[in-house]
């Protein structure tokens, strides 16, 4: 991926001195970004510009450029990247728009495009996209004109629209943290998300990721990738809704992906996802300040109203607002001489006139061992205006110096914000709520503990699992004495069971188990969960019962077999399950079961394998989770056998990715341990065939 | 209410020529703000300030004025206010702070300072505040110093922190509605948010409402008010969680309400509710916009990121975007001579540079029958700014004459985004998603129906209702026989039941019934509900095993009575429950019963009384609301009935305030209606006491 960021020499494709060629920005870019290396204009027409000689053709080029950039019409791309490769050119940003976004004649154009770059092995971004820069080698070769600086700094972007990556650039000047690397990705044809934040993880230069995304395509690359960084990332992933589709499709022929599984994905690799540009935008400032290392707050206010509105905002955020000690206090109140006004966390200065005082009050704060972030509320106006931007200067300092977080919210006029924050290197947000939301968005970047190895106790007989899903129906399903068998392989506690193949069997079966005794009919899928059906009977309590139920099975529902069951009561009813995301690969579904809950869809999702601090998580952030924690008097679900359950299912459908959909539901979870009495399993066609 | 707002003539008591007096800054304000009246100025030193007579106290005034403003050391004030009272002053505002906000010796100034108002009768607002403004009668008598005029509006503002209040009087300046009255209310020690907002309800100069509100006082007065208006109210209701109830006692003396309780009857009242100042700010940009009709909208993006984000929030806010009819593209088509784009809702114009089409593509889309409000992102830099400039004047224009919000986003330099506010009547948005949010809730602003009558059917028997509250032990609580018999006199079905008072009388009152019945223990709190300790048993099935239990009940738990209960079985648990709130009264509680759902916590919550169409709203917003209509082929509850025994209870606990608290749970709500199979009910002391 370097040589997109740091070619020696560039190309261009598709500059010509008509008015109105946009691929003339590329070029004035480059030399307002102070681009160093060599610059090879190409368009067939020939001539000149700007004093640079314009080459006909690729192949007319004096030497081999590091990188090739095309902005000509969609119909002459392929061939043209067909002659980069030729002439021996490794990396192309393709910025022309015009191919699957637009519909079958652009995806047929595409595909001629994936051919070409197939065809050299080369490595190219686009199309339909706006190139990238790079703040410390001066590559800018996007075809939107740059006419302002962009502040170099720590921040790279990969964006899926050009127009939110621009929008994020200004972000990044505009939240203080700087520039360090952009890429538009467009369409997405052979570079991706994934490969752009392999690279930027390793780049010295960037310090944190900033990801727009309309699709996600190798989700769980992505996912790994997130996961192994410190770096903080931030998600901003769009296209949501059903009314987005139909423009994503168009923009960048993005596929929706489930926003449930990609929130949980992004939650569980520690990524900070924003769910507007907005919010984004506070989240960079957040970033630009140091790390608060904990989750203590003092708020500062020259308002007492906008002190509630932090505290509220803290509240929301579970932040903790500790009470300064005696020593912090005293010099401010002997300062403050109308003492109209309390002084606690939070402090509300509105009858205090003296500035300097605000400086000591600020440095005081950030000394406090039991402070780890400060939110200063500042406002001001005429005669205050000089002394306050003076403030704001030390402010900065005492950020700075303290390495400690100062969130400033100046409630000024447009015209003194835009003024104050050319004097500070702090960020200026709007008002507390946006501080503090970034503030504890930024203090938790980046920091989810490494996932440690699943601890489950005991193995998993994976070539005995391999075997039974040997033998499923056509549609890959397997009938109930096999997935029940699966799990057991898998070393989950099963309900004492058999299969039987007549009445009599059955009701062997059952003498030995204790009664009573739970039947289920076992043949073909129709039959699978037929409770209404008579599928499924309860409380059977001698043999005679069981043969006369497994009787009425056999004949009136055509079941091939029966199940005998030992019906066990008592625990909560969970629902343990999994199923293969088709950019996340395998994905764990853990909730309440019973209708109620069902009804009310309380479920948490996570990517598997899960560890066991990720289990536990899952079981406590259902709504319902009082329910397994010894609710109202009623004893208390196994906690570590339920989570066992749940490392086992991941690993299990981790393991054996051939396991499409996996269901255990219910699942009983009682104060003894966990025990399932009901299982659905579907493999994928082919996956585990005998001779496979 | 009138004469704050329009006094014919005010007198300033605290102004001096001394440095640092900030009582000077109200006689700025009024001189600035262009205030047509008599202002007279009162100190004890005497004296002149700016050719005015200081006049050494209030009774030496030539005339007795309409207004007097009060901004002295707090132990002056409560003698002060007497002498306005003594000289026939009917107005008094009093600015300064250092009252019941700063502890116990503040609050008894403030009792002073009460017994003041009391004495002659006037009215009050303050004290802890910084006054009120009124744009068109040139009052603005607060002693932060204003430096900038304030745009004359439709926005009236009540605030219970100055602080904020200045932020919204900024924020109606730049969300470009303008202002109308300002009221700071500080520690509403008389005039408080009720009085005012009754006087702007019925004030023709304002159109929309905004509250910032820390405590809520008068909530029943409040939501009454807000329910009759056509009006649009807005409301900041901050002070939320344990952290902020330290800083608003101290800040505004305010008393933290529960936010549940606050939110739903704002919701119910149909006011639109902010939780931060920056939404606040939006809602008002959206207040200032033409109300949309309907909720479709047309998306028109410059960028087709900013477009896929804007079609995320309009399916997050619940907006339809219809696409456009071939009439309203095919010019646009035309014109758009590489088509590189796709023509469709959301509409994204990246391909395109001639500024005049956008004004043709946003008259047309305006005129379209199917669209109800635009969103128009549009951004801009270097050689577009000036054609640029010039569409926005048109954008405002065309929103004006089509009368359909248009929701301006602007994608430029800071600098830009400046000086563009000032060449349009329009409000600019940050991003899409906050021009959707404001839309979106100004278009349902004020909107909610007028309460009907609850359509109960049939008679309360509420003289009945208040003799059986008579009955109750020394805490208010009823025993269960006369709950129960409180629900049939409020018409509502309960479970055929008996009370006995001896075995015998048991067995009896069973054998009448059918089986299997339920026996429930009578006699003091504390058996209520304890089912575990044997207060409740089930299944009894025939004379002998209800005698049986009934004995061990009076032997063994000590009860008096015990209630025999047809045990019935089916339909879906549902709880229904009623308390009076100390600011809002009578509340009703719905929610799913059963374990699960408590765990759950899935309940909604309404004033009382409801009608059809809110009862209605009360089951369906419940997060489990499915189990109750025929979920996954159970049977469906039969919803007349529940919303009928739902606004049963709403009157019941309305027309009696002196019920505290009623609670049936469970009620059991099946195909064939509902049924109460136990109750509880808790009456204030005294209030149905025989001589009452």
């Amino acid at each position: 991926m370097k040589q997109f960021f740091y070619p020696e020499s560039i190309a261009i494709l598709g500059i010509s001195p008509r008015p109105g060629n946009i691929g003339r920005n590329i070029l004035s870019n480059l030399e307002f970004s102070g681009y160093k290396g060599d610059i090879y204009l190409v368009s067939p027409r020939g001539g000149e510009f700007h004093g640079r000689p314009i080459h006909p053709s690729v192949a007319d080029l004096p030497l081999v450029p590091e990188l090739a950039v095309v902005l000509t019409p969609a119909a002459t791309v392929p061939g043209l990247v067909d002659q980069c490769g030729a002439k021996g050119i490794r990396r192309v940003i393709v910025e022309t728009g015009g191919f699957s976004e637009l519909g079958a004649q652009g995806a047929e154009l595409e595909r001629e495009l994936a051919a070409a770059v197939k065809k050299y092995g080369l490595r190219m971004i686009g199309p339909n996209c706006i190139g990238v820069i790079s703040t410390d080698s001066g590559v800018s070769v996007g075809f939107p004109l740059l006419n302002r600086a962009i502040p170099a700094g720590g921040l790279s972007i990969i964006s899926q629209s050009g127009g939110i990556g621009l929008t994020y650039v200004a972000g990044a000047a505009e939240s203080k943290v700087g520039l360090a690397k952009f890429i538009s990705v467009g369409n997405k044809l052979d570079v991706n998300e994934a490969d752009l934040l392999s690279y930027l993880i390793e780049d010295p230069q960037t310090r944190f990721i900033m990801m727009y995304l309309e699709s996600v395509v190798q989700g769980r690359a992505m996912y790994d990738l997130i996961r192994s960084t410190d770096k903080p990332v931030v998600v901003h992933k769009s296209n949501i809704g059903e009314l987005t589709h139909n423009i994503a499709s168009s923009h960048t022929s993005a596929l929706a992906n489930d926003d449930a599984v990609v929130d949980a994905a992004l939650k569980q690799a520690g990524a900070i996802r924003a769910r507007t540009v907005f919010d984004a935008f506070q989240i960079l400032k957040g970033l630009s300040l140091p790390k608060a290392k904990g989750r203590r707050l003092m708020i500062i206010s020259r308002s007492g109203g906008h002190a509630v509105t932090a505290a509220d905002a803290a509240f929301r955020w579970g932040l903790k607002l500790p009470q300064p000690p005696p020593e912090y206090i005293a010099p401010i109140q002997e300062a403050t001489r109308a003492s109209v006004i309390k002084l606690q966390n939070p402090l509300d200065l509105g009858d205090l006139f003296h500035m300097e005082l605000y400086v000591e009050i600020l440095r005081g704060a950030l000394a406090l061992e039991k402070v780890d972030a400060v939110v200063m509320v500042h406002g001001y106006r005429g005669p205050e205006a000089e002394p306050s931007r003076k403030l704001l200067v030390k402010v900065g300092q005492m950020c700075r110096e303290s390495n400690k977080p100062v969130g400033l919210c100046l409630l000024v006029e447009p015209e003194e914000a835009l003024k104050a924050s050319q004097l500070t290197d702090l960020p200026i947000f709007p008002f507390a709520d946006q501080a503090i939301m970034a503030i504890s968005l930024a203090q938790w970047a980046g920091s989810v503990p490494k996932p440690q190895p699943p601890s489950c106790g005991g193995e998993m007989d994976l070539e005995r699992c391999r075997r039974i899903l040997a033998a499923h129906d056509q549609e890959g399903w397997l009938e109930l004495p096999e997935a029940l068998h699966l799990l057991l392989a898998a070393g989950l506690p099963v309900a004492a069971f058999a299969a039987a193949l007549d009445p009599a069997e059955a009701a062997r079966a059952a003498a030995t188990m204790g009664w009573p005794v739970v039947l289920k009919a076992v043949g073909g899928g129709e039959l699978l969960h037929k409770t209404e059906a008579g599928g499924v009977v309860l409380d059977l309590a001698d043999p005679k019962a069981v043969e006369a139920a497994a009787q009425r099975m056999f004949r009136e529902l055509g079941a091939r077999r029966v199940v005998v069951m030992s019906q066990i009561g008592g625990g909560q009813e969970v629902i343990l399950g999994a199923k293969q995301d088709p950019a996340f690969g395998p994905l764990l579904l853990f909730g309440l079961g019973g209708v109620a809950a069902e009804a009310l869809r309380d479920v948490s999702l996570r990517l598997a394998p899960v560890d066991d601090r990720e289990a536990g998580q899952m079981l406590d952030e259902l709504r319902g989770a009082a329910l397994l924690k010894g609710f109202r008097g009623r004893p208390a679900a196994k906690r570590p056998a339920l989570l066992e359950a749940i490392m086992r299912v991941s690993l299990l459908v981790q393991r054996l990715p051939g396991i499409v959909e996996l269901d255990i539901n219910p699942l009983l979870a009682g104060p003894g341990g966990v025990m399932a009495v009901d299982a659905r399993v579907r493999v994928a066609p082919g996956a585990f065939s005998p001779g496979h």
